[in-house]
């Protein structure tokens, strides 16, 4: 199945849309706390407001609830950081800036590592595409940079994909070692080095 | 309970720990296949060879098997690297090295990513060991490279730490977009412009 193709319509109204939310929302918070296999739609249901039938006017089962959770954190999350970043003076900036945004977003939504991680048991294609819609965004924004100078772009067709893992990488592990592990470190000594080493990395003209 | 501490002892005899590496090796061959939840015993004892009570003369359950599975492939993995950076003239020949052979190991073992993304919602201790044991090891040998001179230290006193993290990362996230979802691509370009960013990043001599 192609988990961009959605199983049923997006709600037009702005009711159904909020049903949906709070239904997606309440979601979070279950499978968050008990695991997917755990999970009950009742208390989902429950803690949503809704009655039980009205689940499967917006989602099929519990795994399309689940498919349709980790796309939605996923865009929540690029809205966050494209928030964080906008304005920024260089791609090093926006590096700096959204890590910061990144850890942030991780101490306050601490399932998003989890519900990520169990999608790929459920449905892995989704997994897939939740990095690789980030992948894509990383691309864009790196390769604009190439194009204004503010990085040296790498060797070879491959190396602008190369470096969008790199850097989904860095964003990932230090967020599950400092944003969920570690939730009381300051932050800013963290992402000073991170963004030094970023820095240099892309050979920043800042670095150079 | 302290993953650190086995719950049995380990085998004394050489029969012994070749009989306990064939429950591991089946362990891993039948939770890679079918996950924890539906891995059965009876088929690991099978596979391995042995009878279904030799398996609880070293494990005491299926969770102990996951846990010591994890640890054993970690450990089976650090030696592997260590193997492959022997003899590198610096840390950045080093990482270019263990890169490369960490790549190779994800191609050779493809169940390891499910195992230890797995390994989470069975014992998040061992999780975490997993990962923790991999930065200590990196916090040696990057302070070891920065006393040699070989790369420029970063700023304060998590520096190392932060630095760990961002290179295990790279690995990981290299390990999944072209060790397992691309098996086929060429290594070499993609470890050139990975370890360009990571000299550039750490302010090695080379890059300087």
């Amino acid at each position: 199945m192609n988990p961009r193709k959605r199983v049923l319509p997006l709600p037009k109204t702005g009711r159904g849309e909020q049903t949906r939310r709070k239904i997606l929302d309440a979601a979070q918070r279950e499978i968050g706390r008990r695991g997917f296999a755990e999970a009950s739609i009742a208390t989902i249901t429950a803690e949503a407001g809704v009655a039980q039938g009205t689940f499967y006017i917006y989602f099929r089962s519990k795994e399309d609830v689940m498919r349709e959770l980790v796309l939605h954190m996923g865009r929540m999350l690029r809205h966050h950081l494209t928030e964080a970043t906008t304005g920024a003076k260089d791609r090093i900036e926006a590096e700096r800036l959204g890590l910061r945004a990144f850890l942030d977003f991780v101490r306050r939504n601490p399932d998003l590592y989890k519900l990520v991680e169990e999608s790929q048991f459920v449905d892995e294609k989704v997994y897939r595409q939740y990095y690789t819609d980030f992948a894509k965004s990383y691309r864009i924004a790196l390769a604009a940079a190439e194009k204004r100078g503010e990085i040296t772009p790498g060797k070879g067709d491959h190396a602008t994909e190369v470096r969008a893992w790199m850097l989904m990488g860095i964003s990932v592990f230090l967020g599950q070692r400092y944003g969920l592990w570690d939730p009381k470190a300051p932050l800013d000594p963290i992402v000073d080095v991170a963004s030094a080493m970023v820095a240099g990395g892309l050979a920043a003209k800042a670095a150079r």
